[in-house]
């Protein structure tokens, strides 16, 4: 047996509690090394004596590893558990000692693995809405111009040209507001939109004033409104909060640079001498831009400051959550603090963090619900883009992404192609639009809510910032607007079964199966043919579209 | 190379800030399978194009694995990393990608390894008294009886005598008290006492009130005495926190009991039915024990009574923080309140939980500073006591240990070769003073705070409970005081170097070693003769004790 692979680890993302009376349990080994493993249970207290045994399902392949998974059901929680594993040359026992040819029951309290107890409040549990959302990803300059007039002295983008990073095209909140139909129409049921409070830019990365909605957007009022009207329609929206930096006119900054460590906010940021300067740059800052100055995250002023935001625009305009913009700069003990008092004020608000790279340590409970799942946006792109990943390379990755978190998280993640930080999808694999058309099919049916960037739809292109924010085109080209309604209605219950056959990727949840070839010959697994470069969406064996 | 053995996890004890310009990293490959490990890194916006190496450490080596070290001083703590390995045939670059022949540095944002930035607040500091602490446990009933006048007519077991469950020999605060002088004596200067609230027990783990000290031990003024004696010598006391059940007399479970689910405590315990009995029980209890009703820790106002209960002690006694009993079927979310509440009333307050199996998922800053260590106490019984681990398994054992979690949290560990839960050590070594000697010596130089139970200077033997509670004897009997007292001084600083050597155990820190010979042979390793089953102590090479 190879027992360099073997990986079990007790309440964590192998040992989750997804009800009450119900524990989801993996264990790792190296691919095709095991014939069967089981695991043998039972209360704690008369583990020694008394113990069940269920066979767990080879459920996962990832490049390495096989992956074993079973849901128990328990009358009794306070569980001690081992497992049983047989290569089929020999049969070892797997405890908190490691694979061992026998196991001593009667010392068993030692080193049995354990779930001590399922307390109602550490049960994993997506927010409910969540699980059918369907986001559309606006940046608001560039989407729409509502009909509220405005000051409009600012705009120096006529509609439609290319942007640059100074640009002001004129979009606001009202446009939005007047076009939740059009949202409503692609299957989206749900908003991210990126920062909306006063700040002198066209991304509004940088804050001047978190209470203040800028009246580019349309102010307070077109706030308001959008809430109002998405809620009316059953719709969720989620707001930018940017909490890791601040634009250098916040007022408290402003002070903080004239008064240097004699400012009241002076353990606001983070200085290194006595006074702030630009040149040499001696305060730090989001990646070495002097005019977002980092926010001392650490502090518990600034901890207060920024919670009482958090709080604000889920009292004030009962908006459904936070999108968490640099959020892993951002201190862990902030989010915990913030977390608890977000979840207080409304338990079903999500928080999603900005993290591009592994995140499971904040994804434990007691910081982020879900975070951008840029892991899964890189693995579209080695698959459809860059042709780094074959079908069966690509079906590794994908279950290894999924287990990296248990399943609740996977609930949670929002799934997304691109975003206003990166290239177009569509721009990556060279306007090829049946990539991205099967790009979006997997991520409707991946686990997690999938995020599609406004003008997905309309085969927009864009290569990175300020590219792929592009004017919103209104006029009358091709779309994928009925795909994406389609996609946006497929069922994500179920676990997801994944794997390939004869280079083809094949996803399949509950009675609907998707194939991919990326290659240029015809494949045909399962004996049904794929042409070269497409892909095929099932129910029940059917095309579907 | 082994791919299948390589680990690491970012933001976990495989990369832990120590300091606001120091991460600590670990790689995990297969035991002997690399010739060198170096880390690239650099700041993360830059890493494309600037970086730097370094070599790592090969520190510890378990019976699968051995893992390597570094500990890099950073001047911008937004850190990108990837590992370089070679086995002496091929080089890999493992990323969280996994292991790879080459690296795409250009595409690497989306798959290095991260620290994304060390905050203040995130930084993995241990307690700093604990740093120097070494612990004496005291069953209160049992150590000794204060001066004090009491009523005395509960006490039914004449001191020295064999106890039995239901025993009480009248030991008390004030006991303590008047032998801070013989405690210190063993070098000891912090006291860990079983729990002292209201109870009709002699070890009062089922509390009747939280808010009085029980009058067998001589009152709350008698808490004061004590608390204030220990402060004033410098010494520190934590106390005995059972927060997952009751005793049946605690007034809200006699409501409860009365009135079942129209209590207004009806949601303090957890309930299956809507009137709770006893026979057939209903309720949920600790072990089987329906006189120890369990709390429900999910619950809010459960959680703000115990939290209140928790700062009470510290704001009105003083006292230095909570050993937490059962803490592994207590709420998560409870810890989580309990620790911020507790950490912000005072900051050097520790919280060490009753977990007998791995914790590593409590111990990330978020809920306990440490555990009862009894993996270790499982592996001084395997070693000095069962002989189920030899000299080099034994070693491999620790270092696994050590490995599991980061090092600020090793230092935090409560060492134990016994408690009032377990046997007595000298028992399991069937009287074997010199092995039981040796493993003080080992608990006195693994990290963490040793933690000697009362009666161990004097050789006192005992069976699990409620042998293991004898009364202390205060005869002049043969001691081992001044080897306590040695040890206790023995200095706990830098890493801990474990290995083993002709069947010789050899633990080295600092100019400190200790060698242990546990086979029926003279052994010889490094040239050094040490008597079969015996243990020496060197300073600088120069027998210590």
């Amino acid at each position: 047996m190879n027992r360099h692979a073997l990986y079990h680890a007790p309440d964590s993302p192998s040992c989750c509690p997804v009800s009450e009376h119900t524990l989801e349990l993996r264990l790792r080994a190296a691919r095709g090394d095991l014939v069967s493993v089981e695991v043998l249970y039972g209360c704690k207290y008369v583990f020694q004596t008394e113990r069940m045994h269920k066979p767990m399902r080879l459920s996962y392949q990832t490049e390495l590893y096989d992956w074993y998974t079973v849901s128990l059901e328990l009358e009794d929680t306070r569980l001690a558990y081992i497992f049983l594993l047989d290569d089929g040359h020999e049969k070892l026992y797997f405890s908190e000692d490691g694979a061992t040819p026998t196991y001593d029951f009667d010392k068993s309290y030692y080193n049995f693995f354990q779930y001590a107890y399922i307390n109602e409040a550490d049960v994993r549990r997506p927010v409910p809405w969540m699980e059918s959302a369907v986001f559309y990803q606006i940046f608001v300059d560039r989407f729409a111009r509502g009909s509220t007039p405005k000051d409009t002295s600012y705009i120096n983008l006529p509609w439609g040209e290319v942007p640059r990073s100074k640009s002001f095209a004129g979009g606001d909140l009202d446009g939005i507001t007047e076009h939740l139909d059009y949202i409503q129409s692609l299957g989206c049921n749900a908003l991210y939109i990126t920062p909306v409070f006063l700040s002198p830019s066209n991304h509004k990365y940088d804050t001047v004033d978190y209470y203040q909605v800028d009246p580019m957007f349309g102010g307070r009022d077109a706030l308001r409104r959008l809430t109002e009207s998405v809620h009316a329609r059953g719709m969720h929206i989620i707001l930018d909060g940017v909490f890791n930096h601040v634009s250098e006119h916040f007022a408290p900054f402003r002070d903080f640079m004239a008064r240097g460590n004699q400012s009241p906010y002076a353990d606001w940021f983070i200085l290194h001498g006595r006074k702030p300067r630009k040149r040499p740059l001696n305060y730090e800052v989001f990646a070495s831009c002097s005019y977002m100055p980092k926010l001392n995250t650490s502090n518990q002023a600034v901890q207060s400051y920024l919670i009482n935001i958090g709080t604000h625009y889920i009292k004030e305009f009962g908006i459904d959550g936070w999108r968490l913009d640099v959020c892993d700069e951002v201190s862990r003990d902030f989010w915990r603090h913030f977390r608890a008092a977000i979840k207080w004020e409304r338990p079903d608000a999500v928080l999603i963090g900005e993290n591009w790279h592994d995140a499971g340590p904040s994804l434990r409970g007691d910081q982020l619900d879900g975070i951008m799942n840029y892991a899964l946006t890189k693995a579209c792109l080695d698959y459809f883009a860059w042709g780094t990943l074959d079908a069966q390379s690509m079906a590794w990755k994908l279950s290894e992404i999924l287990m990296r978190n248990p399943d609740p998280v996977n609930a949670m993640m929002l799934n997304l192609l691109d975003t206003h930080d990166t290239h177009r999808f569509l721009t990556e694999v060279k306007g090829e639009r049946e990539a991205l058309e099967a790009a979006l099919t997997l991520l409707c049916l991946f686990p997690g809510a999938p995020c599609f960037f406004y003008g997905t739809e309309t085969y927009t292109m864009g290569g990175y910032d300020p590219d792929c924010r592009r004017c919103m085109n209104w006029g009358d080209v091709p779309n994928c607007r009925d795909l994406l309604h389609t996609l946006a209605g497929l069922p994500r219950k179920g676990p997801l079964d994944i794997r390939a056959q004869d280079d083809t990727l094949i996803l399949q949840r509950g009675d609907i199966s998707l194939l991919v070839n990326r290659t240029d010959r015809d494949t045909c697994p399962d004996g049904r043919t794929v042409p070269a470069r497409s892909h095929i969406l099932l129910r029940g064996g059917d095309p579907l579209c």
